[in-house]
């Protein structure tokens, strides 16, 4: 059997196998001697405080993109978005994950879906979850689902000092 | 192709895809001044110190629930459990993860398994892993799987101020 | 429907569903005044600053292997590698991977990928990436990928006091 497609033995009809993947990404909040706006889940958030951060430290989108790639076993954000693509520095994380699924499907994988949640005490997320999911899912042309939680006052996260997001994501070799 | 079905080329079969999801959860330890029973895993742990939080407080078990919306994108447990919905104040996470569960199958998802593992320097699991998994998997109608490790003394996990849960989860829609 | 093959309703093709897994593994820096050789993704790190912990302190192999026990349902690095098997103390990550893989295999299923991310400010991984993906692939017998991002300063990988990994897992009931 090869890693990539198992043969199903009543029929012998090729079966696509998914491969999983992980992607977590994490920013500071700016400090208050260098403000910055708040991006986050791919949307502008007016009026609460931003991440510190290369590109516009969106960390859901940087999550989602991380997981792509781990998917695909084809490195990770500092593979393909590092010092040797500097067109991306400062790229809204939108872009980042439009690229991250581009690069992906060049290499030969089709994308099921990303599934991110992210951990911080703000900014209220519920009222604008789903205008979040629409914007990552058409720069991703596969569905993205994003949550929220907190982390009950804990960690650096409960103490307000940045935001956390975990991502998994699955893809499949294209036949 | 449609994101939810693919085709197999060799033989025009409809394949179902599934979708991945994750759940984080974190609960702090409740204060001496104001003790808690443990639930953790869907059991309760006499003698051990309980968790602070709404509902019960089973982070393993509001992680898998949160794990089985993130996979069909159709929200977290605030979404579903907020505060419009108040019958489920105090609700233990047993309750929680068989609605979560008939929920996702009303919105037209099968569930194929979540695995959930926590982090936190107690209680002792291993003795009572499988009694647990029994009793979540019961409340999903799927496999369940709960493991256990600890942070070696780090972060809020390892100073004992809290248990953190992570689950995935993979549901399929259904035919 | 049975929890592990999913009946296709056009064709009456069984399918063989994917189950995923999760695995966590955190290991703290060793202290100055006990010196240890580091080990991260299956490789030797020559002048890097050691993990403390017990086998090799590995946490990318030890998420890896405890993502292969949780999409399984059979435990976890406690269960398999307690002090009942005194043989695995002090065992590599490589070794622990490999005799994991050994157990999911003889349990009945077979491995899809395994894909980890780990987290910390060191040591500098993308020059080693593929190397590490090589040697844990074939301590696996199935595709692992692993990627590397850092906490942006914060909590206990941020401050450089541990490195946390993450893994994800599908693996196949075999037919």
């Amino acid at each position: 059997m090869t890693k990539d497609a198992m043969t199903d033995n009543a029929s012998r009809t090729p079966m696509l196998l998914p491969r999983t993947g992980i992607g977590i990404d994490v920013h500071a909040f700016a400090p208050d001697s260098d403000p910055q706006p708040l991006w986050l889940g791919g949307l502008f958030w007016e009026g609460e405080r931003g991440l510190a951060g290369h590109s516009d430290g969106d960390p859901v989108a940087h999550a989602a993109a991380d997981a792509l790639f781990s998917a695909c076993g084809i490195g990770d954000l500092g593979t393909h978005f590092g010092t040797d693509r500097p067109e991306f520095a400062g790229a809204s994380g939108v872009t980042l994950l439009a690229e991250a699924a581009r690069i992906v499907r060049a290499a030969g994988f089709e994308i099921g879906n990303v599934a991110v949640q992210f951990v911080g005490n703000r900014p209220k997320f519920g009222p604008r979850r789903e205008e979040s999911q629409r914007v990552l899912t058409e720069a991703a042309g596969a569905p993205v689902s994003v949550t929220a939680t907190t982390s009950d006052g804990l960690g650096f996260t409960g103490r307000g000092e940045g935001i956390s997001a975990v991502a998994t994501a699955l893809v499949y070799p294209a036949a």
